[in-house]
């Protein structure tokens, strides 16, 4: 399990989100709170838009607590929509490839949760991304793969549909194995205008989200866990729920990969 | 607060320590138990003897849980005398120079505990480090510090004496930055034939050590907390004793750095 | 291109192969002589057999020239059979993934060399990586490909014909691509017991191969440039030619992978 | 020997000057031309100024040529003022505290050159950096000696005086260890609003410094070699000189560390 957090408004510093704020990205790296593994050490990453349509990424494999390019950066970085993760590998190596956010053209992705028995068709995974696309599949993550199929499913015309897809396509591969959980998710992704995030189990655990308006930062902030544990203002977002949100505002919409229909 | 275990006895792989047993020292730096910061993934270090009269050292600045270098190693290398060390930074940067082991000439030297405020007198100790040890001085750790001025008070000649004197040097600064725990320590250290340990500390919070004789091995570790959950024999070492270990058996002194007069 | 060397025979430590020769590997990586990049600074690795069927295993991103735990580790460590590789990258990224040697059950495998346009078919060759050697697929470049296809070919059955059905089949996915040189080879694998080493080019330059027996270590080094620049007795491998070597002695036999007949 | 490359003007993207050009800084760390160390691999570093007093800071112990996060951050980030550094060790270890360039407080400091016999006074050097300095005495460089003890001298008063009186002590140091060449020197920093280069040797071969305002960009570049091999304008800094330089213009100055009188 991992953490992250994501913003999208008026430009802030990184670090508002990713080391401030007591209950920050950073901090849930050190001792998260609302899932199992508590230590989130096995690598971090950022990925901010700002001028660009593409997006600006910053990887590494160390623990982000102790990382001072990751807190300079976050120091002295603005941005309008960013997305930050902090990683604890459920069987992927510690490798700069493995560490979310994983970007493709303009779009970023990142990701927290688990595919049951993924390396027992982790080929099959491989074979399934697109031709075009596996120039980016670097790693060896299911959650790469999944952004990789997403895309290959229509991210850009669809966002909801195309990752509907995505997970189902991995659920059903992850059922003929017998391995549970076949999915739990809770993602997050962005075309550089829009950020996107869903939260889905085929269990009854699915991983959290959480989402706040700040007037102060004029931005929304979408996250694992509330940033300061006295805030309020935190809405949870319910399982089988994606929400897309803009300048112009937020909107919720039913996430459901069960009414895709995988072909054999 | 760090963790450590050391070896000496019949040449074993270095994993029956490190990685093998429930309570390995690579599952103490997921979860070690008898401190208070359970996760040590600021680095580790490994120093071996074999035939030659100075270790192999092998540190690295990753959690030891993700390093496959470490595992193989490991799982490879065999030795009569080691030492191996994961850390949780109580200041001092992330970086190999400032992982432990540390070595000078055949010494290697290891550490867990706390000098209070010595960033306020780190200037003061490398001072005080001899001439012909500055070039070993590489990091900027308390811990290293310690290694050299005791190397300087003639480890060599001494062991006891020579590192209660050093002992003593940083307490009395640290009384005078008044800034407390002014000394915890519970170190390990060998100078490729004996392999030395002591406890200690200015309060009554000393950190733990204990120690145990295997006959399946024939060989002792000494470590920071017992390998096995459920093994009998683990012997706590009481604070203010130290012990010297080699092939010959287990000698046990006492280990008082308040008998040194600090030079003022 | 990248250098690399290797050793079978009597115990020597690593250095005596890889830093203490004039034109040692590590010298190598800063100044290679017989090949167009003359800087191997995108990673290194080794793998060394001793008591164990299964290799050590060191492999990490940095230039070989600076890594401490590199010279410590070569200072230390005695082997009777080890490879030994410095990189320089055609386009996969510098990730220890992708570092030689690779390793797989009792398999070590280096290399040195192009596969022209792999990036363009390197869906089709991770397809053709047999299922059950798949979990071993863990980095993106093409030298890893041609040591998982040979072990599927047969490596342990017939080390020449895997080898050559493997590079066959990766030059003829490389002619379809139209990108030249379609195949230059020199490789150097072991499975622990039998050192390989194998020189082969599609077009008249194939990357070079040196071999040599030393009464003094009485054992042989395979290398792909002389350690030694005043040393007599390197006797070059010609390009089309495999030899194995044990204890036993040195036998040469033919190496033409267009003798392989590539299914459709 | 080192190379680097700083700017100031109006905001352009970092890579307009670290990767873009045909001869830009990450080509120069593959492939220098004016000077004997051609390769330039032991990490870099980057420090750039925007709305925050402080510069943004980052370094790393890898090629500059092989970091995807360096490629990105160049390709995101936009700076009115930066400078960049590509390290070729000449003692110190390959670490994150040893690349340039050097921070404190709102002064970054970068260097290519020597200091002879600089490891056999190091400790002297410790001791001259003051005391409330001492805590950003992290690596083990005499560049970052030479920036904290200018820094003590007056760097925020009189710039020039400042770095004249920190290069006089540590060649007068070099002088008494006989080790030569005493000083070789070409330095850029910055308090984040003015950029300064500094051209000095103790013998007769001065590293080179050449400046160039481009009119496309309106800023200026300084830099160790002209980014483009086929571009006028390029105008070399004598020896002997300093350059200061605002959005206002530049101006030279002498830059003369012998009319510093050294205390005993």
């Amino acid at each position: 399990m991992c953490r992250w957090a994501a913003y999208i408004g008026e430009p802030i510093y990184l670090e508002d989100i990713i080391t401030r704020p007591d209950h920050s990205l950073v901090a849930q790296s050190v001792e998260a709170t609302e899932c199992k593994t508590t230590t989130n050490a096995d690598g971090f990453g950022i990925a901010w838009y700002n001028e660009r349509p593409e997006p600006g990424l910053y990887r590494d494999v160390y623990p982000a607590w102790s990382d001072p390019n990751l807190r300079s950066l976050a120091h002295q970085v603005k941005s309008r929509l960013f997305l930050s993760h902090v990683r604890a590998s459920t069987g992927a190596s510690t490798s700069r490839n493995n560490c979310h956010p994983f970007a493709a053209r303009n779009w970023t992705f990142m990701h927290n949760g688990q595919v049951g028995g993924f390396e027992q068709f982790r080929k099959a995974a491989d074979m399934a991304v697109p031709d075009d696309l596996y120039g980016k599949r670097l790693g060896g993550t299911d959650s790469e793969v999944l952004f990789l199929l997403a895309l290959g499913y229509g991210l850009n015309r669809d966002p909801c549909a195309a990752l509907e897809q995505s997970v189902a396509w991995l659920e059903n591969q992850s059922r003929e194995t017998g391995e549970s959980p076949h999915m739990r998710l809770s993602a997050a992704f962005s075309d550089g205008q829009t950020l996107y995030a869903a939260r889905y189990s085929s269990d009854h655990i699915a991983p959290s989200v959480y989402y706040r308006y700040s007037e102060t930062r004029r931005g929304w902030a979408v996250v694992s866990e509330p940033l300061e544990t006295n805030e309020d203002g935190w809405i949870e977002l319910a399982p089988g729920k994606m929400i897309s949100v803009t300048s112009e505002g937020l909107r919720e919409m039913d996430f459901n990969p069960n009414r895709v229909e995988v072909a054999a």
